[in-house]
């Protein structure tokens, strides 16, 4: 059960038309977005601001019933943005009546001034909801270093709140992308005490982690009544198998945040007080799967990509050695430009297994791209079939396979090629 | 003293003409390759074995002078080459009469017929010679995982072996070029004991640390008479600032090696015993020197570069810390793409110091493009100049530094940028 959610699982056939302001669309782009529903006890809306895009929207705010509860996660880098800085404090409080998120201008290493903008938006938002301004949460994704234009977006908030309605999931998806080619949406409903909830979910990132414009932001709201306690732990352990599994170019965003809200406005369940409540079972599942559904249209919209990468690794000491062997091949420049070539350079896992760090023997290592084996107990395979290895190769999709022969640790990795798109993208993004 | 051998210094001003396979030459071609004296007790020759390429050369073999001593250093892959696997064993011996060289073939990932293949060549050099075969070096540099034709190599052995002569050097760094567009030379003189002695030095890579064309071989050679424990610790250490501070892609050979040789032909010097002895200081400086100029050579040389970038980290926790950091900035695809796009686009350095795991403090962090302040105390340098900023990333070679204001730790690492080049020659290498 992969990406057993709602969200469009086909991909277009034809090259879809351009979205956003980049000139071509990832080849991945869903051929249908997800239709999310209205959530009781959230409102959407999006707006103009000008940050530093002409003629699209750039700001959403969601304003959230009392009482609503939140759970979030972060970036780790040393240097993270305002914002970030912002929600962590905001977190400690766990109850959220607004989110203003904008795009642009990533308010990251913009000192004093930065801290006191993303202060002035969430004050400003507060004085609009008529709430402390401890419960507004914030995000930027944009240039790092710019001064952040925070009268901007606040010369637009007290209109935002006033027409925020249910539903515009896409508009608000819409307003955060940056380099996305297309907006992320998920949703899936779930069971507790057989009373239906609903989790909706969008996302931005475009280099999953990077620095100042493919940042990864993505907020997901249910209509469940759980604790942010409950919230947070729930978070935490389902960021691992998704958010924290995908790769573009190894780069660490400022501003990563992902934040879980409950509004408790759905269908009246009883309390649940403890997250390894066995009434959960069905929403951890379907808010994994949410969160991985999310995960992977970031990556599939990786920046310049023109292939989705799955690494698969299995035989290591442990789950952990094996996350960072697939790391070190999703993230292998060589590994994702063979494959952007369509070249079946199974050498170059080979290489990327040598040097992750971790134990492996050359004389166990088994190398897979998808079904078709082509290395084998330190050798090539006595098989190999260079006309089968480079059509397994040569598909929208491609697995890689490495088995390590050592141990029971698995883990899987998804990433994207590296192509001259990626390249034309990153070498003037600010200009 | 950066590079005070007698390599040379400046480069082309207008585009010199193609070198090798590739089309085009770095920019940061040596305008004149060092021309590199005879050496006592050292003969090369070089021809052409048809390994993987036709019309020029790809084997190179040196024959030493009996009791020659040895050292080596090699990659740290778990999934090394059988060439590696040779030499590491041959060390222990610590005597050389031979090194067989070959590229286009780097015999790795090919099991037991491999190990077999790289035995055959130590055999043939080794009756050639007359020696034992322990007594023979080998590398190989190109695609891994193809079957090795030993064959091919050693059916010419007996012609170089007998046709060996002095001189010669710039033809054998010609011979083992793979994706390099020119070849890497370097020479030095040095005094112990007031007698001069010579340390001659070529080098192959272009990816630095790559995994089956970038391959970096280098081979170092002085006729001074040092046993081989003392050259293994002056190996060991050298490396440290020289080869082990560069990166092209972060990709780690399997087939990375180093090796320095000692004839002790040269003018007759007391006995030394000792790596610590202070009559080795000059000859100490002057190896350092050479591993230093070689090791440049080849990040200026790296896949499709159009830029040298040299990263200047001080202020850290300690020496360690910094070099996690300046490589994390080196490595990172982002300030890469910038550097190469002259986009001074300083937020990039600051997530890649955010990213690297050691200790940082947003609010402590200084960030210089060549001598200009473009960050400071978490925001914006308050002069900070566009114009000036994007001056200084604009010419054929960028320095970043950046300051972490915690502690005395200092790196400095070389790396180049990231172009479209990189993704031509890495998409389609084998075909």
């Amino acid at each position: 059960m992969r990406n057993p959610t709602k969200s469009a699982k086909k991909t277009a056939k034809t090259a879809p038309k351009t979205v956003g302001d980049r000139p071509h669309v990832s080849p991945l782009m869903p051929k249908k977005f997800a239709n999310l529903p209205p959530i009781a006890g959230v409102r959407l809306a999006t707006g103009e601001a000008g940050v530093r895009y002409k003629g699209r929207t750039d700001v959403m705010a969601a304003v959230f019933a009392p009482g609503t509860q939140v759970a979030g996660v972060f970036t780790k880098s040393k240097a993270p943005s305002a914002p970030v800085d912002w929600c962590r404090t905001a977190l400690a409080c766990g109850e959220a009546r607004a989110l203003v998120v904008n795009s642009g201008n990533a308010n990251a290493f913009t000192g004093k001034a930065g801290f006191e903008g993303a202060r002035d938006v969430a004050q400003s938002a507060a004085a609009c909801v008529g709430c402390k301004a401890s419960e507004v949460f914030l995000a930027s994704t944009g240039v790092i270093g710019e001064p952040f234009p925070a009268g901007k977006v606040t010369k637009i908030l007290d209109r935002l709140v006033r027409e925020a309605a249910p539903g515009s999931w896409r508009a608000a998806a819409e307003a955060i992308m940056t380099t996305d080619t297309y907006p992320k949406l998920a949703t899936a409903s779930a069971l507790i005490d057989d009373k239906k909830v609903t989790i909706n979910g969008i996302a931005k990132g475009s280099g999953m982690i990077a620095p100042d414009m493919a940042t990864m932001l993505s907020f997901v709201v249910t209509d469940a009544r759980l604790p942010a306690g409950v919230l947070q732990e729930l978070l935490s352990a389902g960021v691992r198998n998704s958010f924290n599994s995908i790769t573009v170019d190894s780069d660490t965003s400022t501003s990563d945040t992902l934040l879980l809200f409950s509004t408790g406005k759905g269908a009246a369940h009883a309390p649940v007080t403890k997250a390894n409540d066995k009434r959960l079972n069905d929403f951890k599942a379907k808010l994994n799967a949410v969160l991985l559904d999310l995960a992977l249209q970031v990556v599939r919209d990786g920046e310049g990509m023109s292939k989705a990468i799955r690494v698969d690794v299995s035989g290591a000491e442990d789950d952990a050695a094996a996350k960072r062997i697939a790391f070190a091949i999703a993230n292998s420049p060589l590994v994702k430009t063979a494959i952007a070539g369509s070249d079946a350079n199974w050498g170059r896992v080979v290489m990327a297994v040598g040097k992750s760090g971790e134990a492996a023997d050359r004389d166990r290592l088994t190398v897979r791209f998808g079904n078709v084996l082509v290395a084998e107990k330190g050798d090539r395979a006595k098989k190999y079939n260079e006309e089968a290895a480079t059509k397994a190769v040569s598909g929208l999709e491609v697995t890689i396979a490495a088995d390590i022969g050592l141990g029971k640790g698995r883990a899987t990795v998804w990433t994207c090629d590296l192509t001259h798109g990626y390249i034309d993208i990153n070498g003037s993004y600010r200009s």
